[in-house]
Order: structure tokens, then sequence, then C-alpha cells
């Protein structure tokens, strides 16, 4: 076992290729549909939105995908990140389990979202698109596409969830200072958006909707999703191929337990589809768990069947869990992790019984994210700390039972641009919320029958 | 020459001692005084602020000092940090410099402050110690010391100045997450803040008086300092000492320029001091160049002096250039740098001649902190801001020269927490302001002469 505490590949180490888990499933996932015939879509029907080369990907069986060297270029900026073994915080559990995180928090934007904004804007860029448009939650995405942006000179445009516009002037700063404009969710510069309220707080759904509807018109300009499609998927896997490979050199022959955080699905499954991989090909038998929250559980509380991936209904439908394409996350949670809905690939994964879901709290998140901060010193995003807070409960099992699990966490990003909510919860003011089965029910009986 | 962007030493060969610049210089730097007698103070003098493992730092005269191995630890936990070649950046100048930077934005409160904060805990906790006491400026230090506290567990309180206090909540919050209290200076906690308006907008010399005030009353408290002293200065040289090893895996020979902002002077010390002994020793003739505000010009303005730490003078008398220990800067400049003098042994090295300096306004450091942020993807600190500004002077220099330099740049941190200051620049806020000779002699003419 190493003694390191960091596990830092080389940039000659770095993967050259994506990994593709529609390869290795035995059942093949369920096709998108097209809104209005109900058929399953074909490259033309998103040749308006998106680049050929992220179609070709998007519906792509092969098992490994060239990353392009003009993105190896970008990706270096920051990557390979680093694989940590958070030995103070085990210390602090008392655990003789060995807990490893892959921060994600190096990257310029501060998450994971970098990873898929990269390759997005360079096939943008060689396909003669001059400007991208976008929505944004908490910030990452709408961060991740501004910096990339920057880099390959194209223009970008965020619709940022009017919650989080109006309490996180920084976030909107930073995706300025990297060159990109930013506008308040629902806007008036939208036909969807004008048929809202002014006021309205936003969801991810109609920051969605409006992007989409901009890019439609013009053919200079695409659209960028930072989660949920199979080809943002696909770039993020990186971050579980480079897990592997830093596994190996800390000594650990595999992980038992890999844990991330799952909103649209991106992290989680840049994380773990390679370990997925291992496990399919009967090299491995980790156990995957993805961690939701338990104001928004998709997974845990919501339905596999198709829906829609935004609230005006314009993208294709989708076989994923859903809560119901018109859902609104309770604006009491504090992190991201609010879509209606979780990634095709992962929610096929779940459904599969590839993958487990959790649901845990905020406080108990914020809890967990406070311990780590005082011993491993990163700040977590509120979002990653649900991944921190089932591995606490993971690391604290172990030691009930005797045992001295490896745990490989997904540490998407840091917090330093959510210290609001860590005021919050240090003040007390931080509420608990959970959706009922009941309520879950109620809003899907509402949908038409697809 | 390598094709690495990045450059990681193995923490393997981090190194295991910390460099004394006072063993190289061939006139030793004229001592402290006591404030009360005027006579160079002896250990017994500092024992009621410091552990004597610190103290015999301040005075020592060897040329290396062995790290702690518990030190080490938890620097493991961010160092060594990068070396990076800024590649992307220098190709928007349009230069054949040879562009690096070495990025202390990665340690966990953002800056190079953890460098020295974790030592003067470490010290302070086997000495039992219980509670440190400090100020804060721009913040970034009093965040450092909390994170620092956390590890070893001792409290932290922390006197931070009022205009940061009222303007930036994001950075008082940080502290908390990592257990610290945070006052706002001048505060009613203390006889000297009494003495002050409630409203006063503060300065580092006022809570620094605040600080030391409560520090010397009890047996269990000490202080710490965030630059200036010479422990201070020693334990910041990893930086320096790394980036050596760096540029040697980089494949370069020497610097021909090493950059770094000053403040109080212990990031510009910790960089460029390793590079000075090469000078001293004769191995290099490396320019080393410190870059201040026009708007607090220590360096370029002020007199070689005698004069105090703080504000209230209870700390010793230091030889050093300053501006008058009552000098409070305009509240116009964004970034740190805002303190009335330098660090003795900077003082002494620019006094010498062995280090330049030059002053520059703010709003060129923003737009080169801009210019860099959308090349290199880091939102430098805006204190950084000032170094960048200077390399790419250089830089285009050599462009009109037809030569081709390497140039090190000291990027002491990361500017995430410093967005309201983007946000001011980005909308055509942020003013120059520069003190002009006659202004700082005004100032100086009215301190009595010691």
């Amino acid at each position: 076992m190493s003694e390191n505490l960091r596990f830092v590949l080389d940039e000659a180490d770095m993967p050259t290729h994506w990994y593709n888990i529609v390869a290795d499933f035995p059942t093949p996932p369920p096709p998108p549909l097209h809104p209005g015939t109900r058929e399953p879509v074909g490259p033309d029907d998103l040749a308006a939105l998106f680049p050929p080369e992220l179609i070709a990907q998007e519906v792509t069986t092969e098992r490994y995908v060239e990353i392009p060297e003009a993105v190896r270029d970008v990706y270096r900026q920051f990557r390979p990140s680093p694989l940590v073994r958070a030995r103070t915080w085990e210390k602090a559990l008392g655990t003789n389990a060995r807990i490893y995180y892959k921060y994600e928090g190096v990257s310029p934007a501060g998450s994971h979202k970098t990873n898929t904004a990269i390759p997005q804007v360079y096939y943008n860029s060689i396909n003669g698109v001059t400007k991208l448009t976008t929505e944004t939650g908490a910030g990452q995405w709408g961060t991740a596409l501004s910096y990339a942006s920057a880099f390959f000179g194209l223009e970008c445009e965020v619709w940022q969830v009017g919650a989080s516009f109006d309490t996180k002037p920084q976030r909107r700063t930073l995706i300025e200072v990297y060159g990109g404009t930013v506008h308040r969710s629902p806007s008036q510069l939208t036909e969807f958006g004008k048929t809202l309220p002014a006021d309205h707080p936003g969801s991810l759904g109609i920051a969605i909707s409006e992007a989409v509807e901009v890019a439609a018109q013009n053919d200079s300009i695409k659209y960028a999703l930072g989660s949920v499609l199979n080809h943002v998927l696909l770039h993020q896997s990186i971050i579980g191929e480079e897990a592997l490979k830093q596994l190996a050199m800390a000594g650990e022959e595999s992980a038992d337990i890999v844990v991330g955080c799952a909103g649209g699905g991106s992290n989680l499954a840049g994380l773990t589809f390679p370990f997925l991989r291992e496990n399919l090909q009967g090299r491995t038998s980790t156990r995957i768990v993805a961690v939701e929250p338990a104001s928004c559980p998709t997974l845990t509380k919501g339905q596999y069947r198709y829906d829609f991936g935004d609230t005006g209904g314009m993208t294709p439908l989708m076989k994923m869990y859903t809560l119901g394409h018109s859902f609104v996350p309770s604006p009491i949670h504090a992190g991201g992790l609010r879509y209606h809905a979780m990634a095709p690939l992962v929610s096929h994964a779940v459904h599969e019984g590839y993958i487990e879901a959790v649901a845990l709290h905020q406080r108990e998140c914020f809890e967990t994210a406070l311990e780590f901060a005082r011993t491993e010193g990163i700040v977590p995003a509120p979002e990653s700390s649900h991944a921190l807070a089932q591995a606490k409960r993971f690391a604290l099992e172990a030691n009930e039972q005797g045992t001295s699990p490896v745990i490989v966490i997904g540490l998407s990003g840091h917090g330093l641009l959510e210290l609001g909510a860590y005021e919050s919860y240090l003040a007390g003011r931080l509420e608990d919320d959970a959706l009922s089965q009941a309520d879950v029910d109620a809003a899907l009986a509402e949908l038409p029958e697809i």
C-alpha cells in the first residue's frame, strides 16, 4: 500500500479514449422518441441542436471513442485530476475503511462539468458554430461552458435558473469573467419565457426550453447540455478511467464501493461506468451507489418511463426515472441535483440492477461536509457532500462489521461559490425536505401516458 | 524542453527543509528593537506572543531548517504545488518568452498562506497553546489559520479588517466552515479597539493590535502573524525550493526573471529567496522583481527606516520600507497588498539591490487577470494579478527585443472569493489610485524619529 496521500497520473498517462457503457450492457437501453411522431429519433432530428460528431457519439455502440488531441490539450490544463486518500478523515471516523476521493474541483470551473464542456465546444468550433446557448442551475455548467467557449473563441449565452440568478451574483460574475453572457430564466428573450411571469423562480427544465428555442432558430448557434445525454456521460468517463489507474498506483486491486452524487447523472456515470464495465466484464464485483437528495428523489421515488427532458416539451422523449417534466424541486434544498429526471443510461443501469440508489437529507450532508473540510481541507460542493455522507455511512457500517472496504468517492467539485448555503447551515437555517411517494405519484398521474 | 503543461513533483520529492536567506546575505539585516527600550529585542521579549521554536526561527542564521514530519504530513494534502507552463497565454501574447507560473491556489485556503499557518499552529500545539489570535485583511490569512487550527485542534479567533468584513461575508463563512471565530475590527473586545469608532473601516495595523492585545493577556493564547516576520518568510521558502526543482523537470537551466506580488512580503520572499540564494552563491543571475500596488507603494515610495509593525505601536520596531504605521491604504484598491510596510528581509534585499521593485495600477492588473483567466482557466487573486501584469510587460518587451526569456510568476492564489472586485472591474467601476511622493513624505514626517 502506498504511503502517498495523492495519486497524480503523469499527463502522458491521461486516458486517450472515452468509454461508452452501451457496448457492455447485455440489454440495449430503449431509444429516445421524437416528441411529435413518437418514433425513435434519427440523427437528422438532432441536427438543429448539435454538431454531427456529438450526434454520432449520442448513438454510437462503439466501446471506446478517441479523445481529439485538441481536447486533450485543454484537459491538460487541469487533468489528470488527483485521487486522494482521505487519511485524516479516516482517522476522525475511526475506521479501517480505506477511503479515496477523486477530486474534480481542480478544474478551472471548479467541477467535473469542464470534462464535457471542452469537447462540446471543440466539436462545435470545427463545424463553424459561433455561439452556444445553454441553461445553468447551481451555475457550475454555465461556468464550464463559458470557460471552454473562451478557449475556442465562441460566444456563450447562459440562461440561469431565476432563483439561482437572484441569490448567487458571484456565479454570474464568474461566467462573465470567462466572457459569457448570463440571462435570468425565465427571460423575456424567448417565446417560452414570455409565457411565464417575470418573477418566476425558474427551473432547469424551463431554462433548457429557453436555450433550445434560441439555438433552434439559427444555423450558426447550437445548444449544449451539461448532463443527461449519452455524449455528455461519455465525455465524463475520463474520471473513472483515471480513477482505475490511480487506484492501481495506490496499490489497491479494486474498489469495494464506489459512490457518487446524482442530479442529471453525468457525474455519477463519469466516475462509475468504467467501474461498472469491470463488473459487467466479470473482473470485479464493486458496489456502485448513486446518492440523490430526498427533496428530488428521481431514482428512489420516480417512475421509469418516457418523459421529456425539458419543461416546454421540446426535447425528445427519453426512457428514464422521472418525477414528471413539470416537477419543480423545493427551493429549500441548497445544492444542485435538482433535475426532474435521470440520464437514460444511468436510469437503465439502475433499472437493470447494476447501480443502487439512495436518497439523503441535506443536513446530514452538510454535517459531513463540514467534517470533511476540517480534516481534508477541501470545502465540498453541496452536491458532492451527498456522496461523502453516504460514504461515511458505509465506513461506520464497516466499523460495526469489523471490515475494511476500499471506498471511492466522486468529489465532483468545490463549494467555494456555495458558501451562502454553508452560512445557512451554520446559522441553523437549513431545513430538510422530503417528497412523499404520494406527492410523486400524484404529479406523475397528471402527465399524459406515452 | 518538456511538452508537459504541468510539472508536479512527487510527494517524496517535496523539500524537507526550509531555506533561510539570512545565511547568504553578505551584510546582516538590522535587528528589531524593543518598542520601549529601543534596544535589540531578545527571545524573552517575544515569549508572550510566540512559542520557542518560532522565536528560534525568527533569529536563526542557519541556512536550512528541517520541516517537522507532522508539518510535511499536512503539506501533503496539497503540496508539492504545480508549476505550470502558460502555453495558451503565451500564444495569446504572441511571445517567445517561456512563461511558467507557480500556483499556490491549490491549497485548501486558496493561497500560499497555508504554508506558514500549518507550522505556526503545529509549534503552538506542541507547546500546550489552545487558542490562536490573528488579523486578516482580504481574508486569506484568516482562512489559512482557521484551516490549520482545525487540523491540530486549536481554537482560532480572527479580527477581520472592518471594510473587508462588511463586504465579504463569504470570507467570514469560509473561516467559520473551518471552525474559526471572526470579529469585525475595530471591535469592542479590546482596549485598543474601544478607542476607535465602531464604524471605523479598520486596517491591518489596527487588527494586529487587537489580536496581539488578546494574546498577550493569557499564557494559553498565542498570536500568529501571516507575513512580515522572518519565520513566516522562512516557511514560505518551500514555494521557491519546489519551483527550482520543477524548472529543472521542465528542462530549463534557470529563470531569467522571477516576479511576485508584494504586500507584507511573504509570498514574494517564499518564491524568490531560493532563486536569490542561487544568485548570491554565484550560480545564476536571475532578475527578481517585486510588484506592489500604486495605491500602497511601500518599496517604491516609502522610506527605509525603523517603524512599528502595527498601528497601536505594540510590536517591536523593525527596519523596513514603510509608509508610516498609521497609514491606511485607500479602500479604492480591490486587492490585498495593503500593508503599510514591507518584511524586513525583503526590505533589506531591496535596499541592497538584490531585488527590484515596481508599482502598478489595478486596472492594468485586472485587465491582465481576465486575459489570463480566459486562456489559462484560473481566476487569479487580485494580489497575484500584479505579478501577471508585470510578467506581461516583460514578455512584450522581449517580443520587441527579439528575446525569449524564461519568466517565472508567483501565482499566489485564486480569486474565487474576490469575484466582487471582478464584478466592479467588469462594470467599469474600479478606479486607479496612486499615492504621490509628497503624500508619503508628509505622512512619514509626522512619525517620531527612531
